[in-house]
């Protein structure tokens, strides 16, 4: 099933997208139904916390010069840096290198402290697709990489939640105005999908619309204002969006 | 005025308090008053971030080696770390070194992105007690800092806002089991609140209730079960939390 938050008519709403007719609910109950291109896609929902795994496939550590072994390496991006399927990514006049960022995002369900990985699955609503945008420089400057990750319009997210979907070997990539530049596997993950949520609800407790994504493939590269960047995940779709200059 | 969150008779409010009287509206809007005996404290806000700064005061960088000269350095701890006034300070059993970090937090009032330093202070509600809790050990081996700053309880805020306080020049300590252990006044920050609120805002809108912490004066050392922690903040008051060992 497919979950989408979503604005129509001056309300937002979330709905489920079956081919491209949406079902929703009005206020009052009433159950109703439109065609998605006359919504406008939200990021499909408010999570409480981002959280984030870096270095995650040894090809991208690699290529950032890191080492991809011993523990993961966790980082947060606000909620004020979310923008939907269709927001425009805001290219910050004070980084010189801005990178899009291919990932699986996986949504909290159910609040979860201290879960095993056997039963981390079930935990989960469902998954997204995952736009890590970093301002490549500033994270080198500052060390810390908060400050390079959490510009407005840096956390792109969506289309929608695919709530079926068997994560272990399925294929994310980024196209830069429709040329391939990164593509992955899950299946490469150094640290699989389980082993991620076991590892973040041992430190904080997740709760329902939290997000975790889960680290980009190898192929990072800059985002210029007037690009369209693609982060295309098998079994969920693509997410799109434009860069532009900020005003 | 002080603004407290508190949760009475099986509900959740907000109030003034003025001496140990805490006025506040109940559901249907009926006016009442209770004693400050009789609530509960929370965190008196719920943001939608925190945002931390670090290696504020140029003596605590250096007992930690580090250069305090150059942009400062953010970072960000969820929402799910906070615990109000007291709360317990779970330690967790996979570190070895959890350190208190007494802290002047900034309340904002109003969504602002971009702001003047001259400006700065307009978006500000009030200013309450915080204490960055840090297992110290993790921060070292992780690089990033957010594991380390973000288990469940680590990001104790409170008692209340103060929202009428001139912070140029007021004290921020803490004190472990009544021994007075950090100690440093605003008036040392490198940067000044202004241009903490005017570089934050730089990045990332801020909307109403989000925190902004302003880092640490010297003197940061180990809790351990037991202890109980006070931060002390001059024209606020005292937070105090007690640590426990997790179970």
């Amino acid at each position: 099933m497919k979950i989408i938050r979503f604005s129509y008519a001056g309300g937002v709403y979330r709905g489920v997208l079956t081919g491209d007719r949406v079902d929703f609910e009005q206020a009052g109950g009433n159950r109703t139904r439109c065609s998605l291109e006359d919504v406008e896609l939200l990021p499909p929902v408010s999570p409480g916390k981002i959280i984030c795994f870096g270095l995650s496939y040894a090809p991208h550590a690699e290529e950032l010069g890191m080492d991809p072994s011993g523990e993961p390496v966790i980082f947060l991006k606000p909620p004020s840096a979310l923008t939907g399927h269709g927001g425009k990514i805001v290219i910050p006049d004070i980084s010189r290198r801005v990178d899009h960022e291919a990932e699986l995002a996986v949504v909290i369900g159910q609040q979860t402290s201290r879960v095993s990985r056997t039963d981390a699955f079930s935990k989960v609503m469902g998954y997204t697709c995952f736009n890590d945008v970093t301002a490549r420089d500033i994270q080198e400057m500052d060390g810390q990489w908060t400050r390079a990750k959490s510009f407005d319009s840096f956390a792109p997210l969506g289309p929608w939640i695919e709530t079926e979907l068997d994560v272990s070997d399925i294929s994310v990539e980024a196209y830069l105005n429709g040329e391939l530049r990164q593509k992955g596997r899950t299946s490469e993950l150094i640290f699989g999908v389980d082993r991620m949520i076991e590892f973040v609800s041992r430190v904080m407790t997740l709760y329902p619309g939290d997000v975790i994504a889960t680290g980009t493939p190898p192929g990072v590269g800059p985002i210029l204002p007037g690009d369209v960047v693609e982060i295309r995940i098998e079994g969920i779709g693509s997410l799109v969006n434009e860069a532009v200059a900020e005003t």
